[in-house]
């Protein structure tokens, strides 16, 4: 194992205490997880060279070659990588100097203090669709919150836009947000001030499902003005970041933030934005890996709308008013037909099991919110546990068995 | 001749009473445009089996065979028109009532009246670009006003719009009409309540050249409350109609209208409309006949704008916000350039010389208003004609010499 020559049951420990519950490692795993989480501190998030280099001869193999301090040559004699020796060279050259054991041990110990959860590639919860990203896909994710929330990603919308926001960009938001839930989305923003938390706060509001993606490590929300509001999420939606515990957000990071948040919604909306609002970047990132693109309009007398127009006109977004137009850019399966909403049954167990717990019990209502499921797909596979001994309930409400 | 019998020197006579000035018709054309002054009135607007019948045989002899009431199968058989029986019977059924020498008769006088001016295919001043329209072509138009503004269509842009306009669609227009005449455009749009006639008024204002298409004869102006508005269009622009005079207007009337606003422009821009907006329909035309379609977006909480946003939506409209950005869909010959913009010398002559009266003298700035040329361009053209002794002016102004 490839790890920095540390103690590999003491890694074994900190790697599982930041597993999903239903997650029982194999040690090629946890191998496969530490170096996961070594190279998120080591390179910072969309890095292609550490992607590609990553995808072809694996995360341990690769930080082995690092660690041992592998020229560039050596790395594509040994490996046959598909990247120029002056890539790697003056790749390894940028990583190099992050390279350390204990920032992964503190990313983890941090991680397991805040009740983190990590996700990578392969294992439960690790949202597919980030992984269209290709080389520039996430390494690894950290989670607070719901990891059932994290699987309706395949039904959620991204919902973005100026932080600058006026009444209107607010008031479009908020019926936007509430209408996406009520036609049973899950929203995607990234927590920022203006339209970015009025579109998780309306789908709080309409008790949805909402996911924020960070720039920086979830320990440390940011902004701060925005620290009740993430605490929220956390309650019964999710907040994710690529980062591990301990970075803060940067510029470089909320730009590279904006691609998960583009990968993350079956489609992107941008409800108001100026000329140059960040936004617009999420909005290329949506068009660049061709996810559908919306922008809602306003006057054109306010300068807070000019970045919509310029979607409409330049981008080719299409023009979006309502819920029920976002909606028709991210169609769903039928709504109506209850058995086609149903998940298989096993991904179904893990979500509903992830959102009990062995120590306190909780009622169907709130296990539907956390596993972004129905009450009535709740209940069956409820029934289902508790058949199956793994479950039990009284009157107080529903348990997870050990 | 086919003139119902009348007196061919009386027709003659009439005809040349409503010509362009520079217009010295044959026998020929007499008859010609006679024969389509009385298909105007007999035929609806758009009309496509008469355009198609006129088209293959010609006005005279169309008309010859209806007043002597051929059948459709001789029509057929004597002329080799692609048209059914079927359709051929059923058009002739619904022209016959209102073939009447009296009518077209009328007409002319009460054109002759108002100082309308006719036009007709192949004469100065017929705008081409109409004939795109095809077998719904207009057989004839009726102008009031500079003929030399007629001219200036070729570099015009269509602006329209719902009546029930609000105070942000009037101040859209209005900074869009005026900016579009700063370019150099000339503004065509309907004369209606709402956006139309802030379209114009905004033209008039900043000294720009506009065109009113009516869908009654131009005798009478509508809606009355406009009267004033049109009469100020009649001296430095052109109102226009394919109905001859004494006609009013109807919904099918309006509708036809629409066709030839969105025939006229290089482009069609909606400003502000409804989800029913009548302005829908001339964007449709745009549509169908491929010439680019702007609309402005608005406010998404706003129902005046909802048609606006469907274009956008439905019909991929481009969304446009500025004079410049409306601009950039019907490009214009490069401004900076004089000599680009310089029409051919004898085009110019005609349209200067059409400007001029005999009678009444005329200052410079006046000329090129009417003739729709810059100030440049029109002293150059009347130097020209004055060496030619076709002009001539003094200390008081420029008159033309019979």
């Amino acid at each position: 194992m490839s790890m920095f020559g540390l103690k590999e049951a003491e890694v074994a420990q900190l790697v599982r205490a930041v597993l999903p519950d239903a997650v029982d490692p194999t040690r090629e795993e946890i191998e496969e997880i530490f170096a996961r989480t070594a190279w998120s501190g080591i390179v910072e998030p969309g890095d292609g060279v550490a992607g590609e280099l990553i995808a072809q001869i694996g995360a341990p193999a690769a930080l082995r070659a690092l660690v041992d301090q592998h020229p560039a040559e050596r790395i594509r004699a040994d490996h046959d990588v598909p990247l120029s020796i002056a890539e790697l060279g003056s790749a390894i050259e940028r990583w190099k100097p992050r390279l350390s054991a204990t920032g992964s041990l503190l990313a983890l110990r941090q991680a397991a203090r805040f009740g983190a959860r990590l996700l990578v590639p392969g294992l439960p919860h690790w949202p597919d669709r980030l992984d269209e990203l290709g080389e520039h896909a996430p390494l690894a994710l950290w989670v607070r919150g719901n990891l059932g929330v994290v699987d309706t990603l395949d039904r959620s919308i991204s919902l973005v836009g100026a932080r600058a926001a006026t009444g209107y960009g607010e008031h479009v938001t908020m019926e936007a947000s509430a209408g996406l839930v009520d036609l049973g989305y899950t929203i995607v923003s990234g927590a920022a001030y203006g339209i970015d938390g009025m579109a998780h706060r309306s789908a709080l509001a309409s008790k949805g499902l909402t996911v924020a993606f960070l720039a920086g490590g979830v320990d440390r929300f940011y902004p701060s003005g925005h620290d009740a509001l993430l605490t929220r999420i956390v309650e019964s939606g999710a907040v994710i970041s690529e980062l591990p515990c301990g970075l803060p957000p940067t510029k470089w990071r909320f730009l590279q933030r904006n691609r998960l948040i583009a990968a993350a919604g079956l489609a992107t909306i941008v409800l108001e934005a100026g000329w140059r609002s960040g936004s617009l970047n999420t909005a290329g990132h949506a068009g660049d890996l061709g996810r559908p693109l919306g922008a809602v309009p306003g006057p054109v007398t306010s300068a807070a709308s000019s970045g919509c127009h310029r979607l409409l006109r330049e981008y080719h977004a299409v023009c979006v008013t309502t819920a029920a137009e976002m909606a028709e850019l991210a169609p769903l399966a039928e709504h109506s037909a209850a058995d086609e909403r149903r998940p298989p049954p096993d991904h179904a167990a893990t979500r509903v099991l992830d959102a009990l717990a062995v120590r306190a019990r909780r009622q169907v209502d709130d296990v539907a919110a956390r596993s972004g499921f129905s009450l009535a797909d709740v209940r069956a596979v409820l029934g289902r546990l508790e058949l199956d001994g793994i479950v039990h309930h009284d009157e107080r409400g529903w348990r997870r068995l050990t």
